[in-house]
């Protein structure tokens, strides 16, 4: 059989990351996986080690992903990657927050930008993992809404000419509200978890993207705003 | 003769902080400086050391402006640090210059949050380094964008209840187009300077916004937009 198409995604071993592997591989995609560990489902794994410089990580990871694609080219490069932390400007760990914040977001979403660069075919999509909050400002997580900030005006630099992406590509982030994750479920137990975005929605609003069903400009921020069991996507 | 107040200059040794730390003497201002390198001019220097990771940064100027101050508070803390570089998607330099746009604009702007948090007076100021390109997308400079975007949400964070900053203080940003400068006199000969923003007018608007004159709204990106010599400020 045919394979689909390729996709490479970035944090493919975290929880939305997972969900996207699985549903890609029961469509027949050949998926790559870029994650500190690799991802057993994939058809390739890029693992990343964690106390590399951000052009450290960068090298190694270029490396890896063109050993595993050599001359094929990916329909998407969906970075999902990211973590969460707190702080406000007066809080002990806000500096230190903020750097990894930085490194979790940023770090991924730029590599991701230059390997979409790379090896995007004409047409192809690149997702980046950006937050609805961010937005606006968020006095009571700093350091996360500046790295999340960074990942929307990067997506806005794609979607821009001469970004260095391949001609007709789209960049678009994802703005989730809050994904409806395991560990999301064991710290907020008592939250409505109706208004949580299913992981399943999410991967299949990327499928349906890389194949221009409903694909928003390049450039939008695009919202997950889901109400009673419901997701829209509200363009920012 | 009385001081007319305490102000406190990040990256008080460059171009711009130069002429807002004389500037400020003149006023007889007490001004602390925050550099690579000591501003001879400035009543207390914070020398900074580049190779020092972020929240080792944060630690040291952190002790060194609580040796400078004891317990006086500062009218405000202007953040001039900063610098530029540029690289799209696809440039062999995008990562490398991304980091060090990250560690110039962000990791002084947080680490002035968090100074400002700790030392300024209620109803003081804190000014970051914004830049008006990064409003929208920056494709031929993508890591730069970056940097600032996160700088403008900064700003925005820090206007919000419970940021850490005293009561009753601002945040702003100057979005500078293209500040005169000598570097940029040299590299750019032939621009037409007449559209260039004098760095005395930024060191002026920050002493009225000190003395409440104008001050616009916390949380506000100001872009400082200059033509035929004549610089007007425009909130974004």
């Amino acid at each position: 059989m045919a394979l689909s198409g390729r996709v490479l995604v970035y944090g493919g071993k975290g929880a939305l990351g997972s969900v996207i592997v699985s549903s890609f591989k029961a469509k027949n995609y050949w998926v790559g996986s870029i994650d500190l560990a690799p991802n057993e489902q994939a058809d390739g794994n890029v693992v990343v080690k964690s106390g590399d410089s951000w052009t450290e990580q960068e090298e190694d990871i270029a490396k890896g992903v063109e050993m595993l694609l050599g001359d094929h080219k990916l329909d998407a490069v969906l970075c999902v990657a990211g973590g969460w932390a707190g702080g406000n400007a007066a809080s002990k760990e806000f500096i230190k927050n903020a750097d990894a914040m930085w490194k979790q977001s940023v770090w991924t979403s730029a590599i991701a930008a230059s390997l979409a660069a790379k090896h995007l075919r004409e047409g192809g999509l690149v997702t980046l993992p950006g937050a609805q909050p961010a937005i606006a400002g968020t006095p009571g997580m700093i350091g996360y809404g500046m790295a999340k900030a960074a990942v929307h005006q990067l997506v806005k630099s794609l979607a821009a000419e001469n970004s260095g992406l391949p001609a007709n590509s789209a960049a678009l982030a994802m703005l989730p509200v809050t994904l409806d994750t395991p560990m999301n479920r064991k710290w907020m137990p008592n939250a409505d978890h109706s208004s949580w975005t299913p992981l399943e929605f999410v991967s299949e609003t990327f499928h349906k993207w890389i194949n221009n069903e409903g694909r928003p400009d390049s450039g939008s921020l695009v919202q997950f705003i889901t109400k009673d069991s419901k997701t829209e996507l509200v363009i920012a």
